[in-house]
């Protein structure tokens, strides 16, 4: 996939930024001996750091925990422990697990248990077997490098394809800044102010305050715009460490520091919420839909996910059939005003655009260049809701048989 | 199916109250002459009518049209026309048509064209050829008879593949009444106020006022609980008329007849409802979720929804398997307050029912006997909430191959 955005793109991931070393090794959770499910980023020095959770009332306990500690620290951490193949969710010793994986990870590595982000993903509701975390945690360790970004990213993947890491350097006061992140898919992902699970290191100094406020603003516009299948998941988390090693002067108020460390962050953001998409489960195509016209952000991103979220529209997709009565079907029932008689609509990819309705009725186009376009693997749907300068742009995929093979029997 | 509900079932759908005649012919807006494509329903007498329609914010012209006739008439009609094929929505003439539609109907029946209910249902934004209507319109009207539900039933019919007629027999003030009713499905199908097409005809005597009373309570516990897919069409209507031929005292206000009335209108709508999730595109499992101990219905009733719309939930169910972590994640993520910690969840069928859930927690179940139960057709999910009175059902069904299959593709 080609990244978008403006900044500079390097090779790195977790450890892109100064200070950041992270590992990943198969400790059993998995069969697969060949696929990582234990995960651990640690920073060489104590990091600010900004979170936002799912908002499903079902929580996984490592949420519960991971929220409990940054209370804790006011906003501190060193590290991160992670695991696949296992949710740790809906068990009632969820929490006691979970706060165990925290203990095991300070011991080795000899912090304090409050300063471990712990998060956990696989399958909800099966207890979460201890042991292998506590033979794996010595060996995890162990490993770590500068360089382990690859082994963590593979560590979280469920059933993902491929891992998503992505990161940037940009200078903020004359000194180079880094910022990466890792994300994993791809299915159960319908982001509410967080998905999946998420996290992003940097060396830029800032305070606990901006850096929430940064996640808290760009999460809106990225992961949020984000659906794979409509199931907002109950481990979603989005982390930012920030140890400040670039060594760059603390940012602790808007400014023009501030704008570069989020435009940063938004980059980042925005093209793994791309690669989640893209590799949504099942997945054969990447849909970004974009709103203009509308009369704020709320009401763009309203029309762009109802759109991104039709079964039907997503099948269509699957089948390259430029059905775009379906569009305009999902753009009605979206719950925020606007008058449906301004609305036009085109769908397009590398091969080129065609209108296909304009103020809320269709024109003739040609089914042949349709579905030429409609044939590549990265489809645009540009759709503008009239006269007011709100836009927003809202990331899917299609719905495939695939989709339903590997949810008709996930657990197994 | 077996039809649920304690009235005595009987044969005739919209055919069945005293005083309807209806027709289904092919006038060849279906390339398949074996598929009637249009049909007809006439009333001896004027009737009171009451209709809901989709909250969509693109309405299909049919759905405008019948608004502005029943309005004209203080909700009076003498028949429905309608056509399957084509949806006759987001066309520029698409008004224009559908008025042609109830003018011809009018003229051949000798009626005002003021007092014509008009429905269509296909395709999206492709303009309704209106010559195969003005051909077929003599001969539909000609073949009128008090026993053609079946051929009416089968031209609503889209990617159903078995036509939905209901009716039952019931006794108001010593008089015997009718009521009955055809519906189709079988994709976007995510009501809101009313859903899908679906044509009601009754020989109670009963004034506009509590017929509308009635239809509008009825919905919210019907077809209001019902999800296909998510998707919101925009041609969506109930519409019942009652044309008094039972001879009853009419119906003007609350009270033991109302109820009685109100019950069978229930029976009706709820087992098209059934009827309607089992013949989902591509269903293979008809899925009912029953909430109880709920704060209030709506609470009930937003959970009950979450669950059967719930894509992964849907595929587990496809795949037989008893997932029930994503039973909870819906539960979760339902936009409504209630304790998390207060949940448990059974899954059961003819074969048996297994709790699979407790106060929020996982609990140890027979996988062997779970996979024999949900190796069933009708799958019913019970929900406790807690200890509040609220209750509500909604019905769905699994997401499966076929309704990729159907949907990659459905225009052609």
């Amino acid at each position: 996939m080609k990244l978008k955005g403006n900044d500079k793109f390097i090779k790195g991931g977790v450890c892109a930024a100064k200070g950041f070393k992270a590992n990943g090794i198969n400790c059993g959770l998995n069969a697969d001996k060949n696929k990582n499910d234990m995960g651990l980023i640690l920073s060489d020095t104590l990091c600010n750091t900004a979170c936002v959770y799912t908002q499903n009332k079902v929580k996984g306990a490592p949420i519960l925990v991971t929220k409990a500690n940054l209370a804790k620290t006011n906003g501190k951490s060193r590290a991160v422990i992670v695991n696949s193949k296992n949710a740790n969710t809906c068990n009632a010793d969820g929490e006691e697990k979970a706060m165990r994986m925290c203990e095991l990870t300070a011991d080795v590595l000899g912090i304090n248990s409050d300063e471990v982000i712990v998060a956990s993903t696989g399958v909800i509701g099966q207890v979460l077997p201890i042991e292998p975390i506590e033979v794996g945690i010595k060996p995890l360790a162990d490993g770590l490098s500068y360089d382990g970004n690859d082994k963590a990213a593979n560590a979280i993947m469920t059933t993902d394809t491929v891992d998503k890491q992505v990161a940037v350097e940009f200078e903020i006061g004359g000194k180079v800044c880094r910022l990466g992140g890792m994300a994993k898919g791809s299915g159960m992902i319908h982001p509410n102010m967080a998905t999946t699970l998420n996290f992003i290191t940097t060396d830029v100094g800032i305070s606990v305050l901006m850096l929430q406020k940064a996640l808290s603003e760009v999460v809106q516009t990225t992961y949020n715009c984000l659906s794979v299948d409509g199931d907002t998941s109950t481990n979603d988390m989005v982390s930012v460490m920030a140890n400040g090693l670039a060594g760059n002067d603390e940012i602790t108020s808007e400014g023009a520091d501030f704008d570069t460390f989020k435009k940063a962050l938004y980059v980042v953001m925005m093209n793994m919420t791309r690669m989640l998409a893209a590799d949504g489960e099942g997945a054969s195509k990447l849909l970004e839909c974009n709103v203009k016209g509308a009369e704020d952000f709320e009401t763009a991103r309203c029309v762009a996910k109802s759109v991104i979220c039709s079964s039907l529209f997503k099948c269509a997709m699957f089948g390259a059939d430029a059905n775009w009565g379906r569009v305009l079907c999902a753009v009605g029932y979206a719950d925020t005003d606007f008058d449906i008689n301004k609305v036009s609509v085109t769908l397009g990819s590398l091969k080129g655009e065609i209108n296909v309705c304009e103020n809320g009725a269709g024109v003739p186009f040609s089914e042949e260049k349709a579905k030429e376009i409609l044939l590549e693997d990265e489809i645009i749907i540009n759709i503008s809701l009239g006269d007011g300068v709100g836009t927003a742009t809202a990331w899917g995929c299609d719905l495939t048989y695939d989709y339903v093979k590997i949810n008709g029997d996930y657990r197994s």
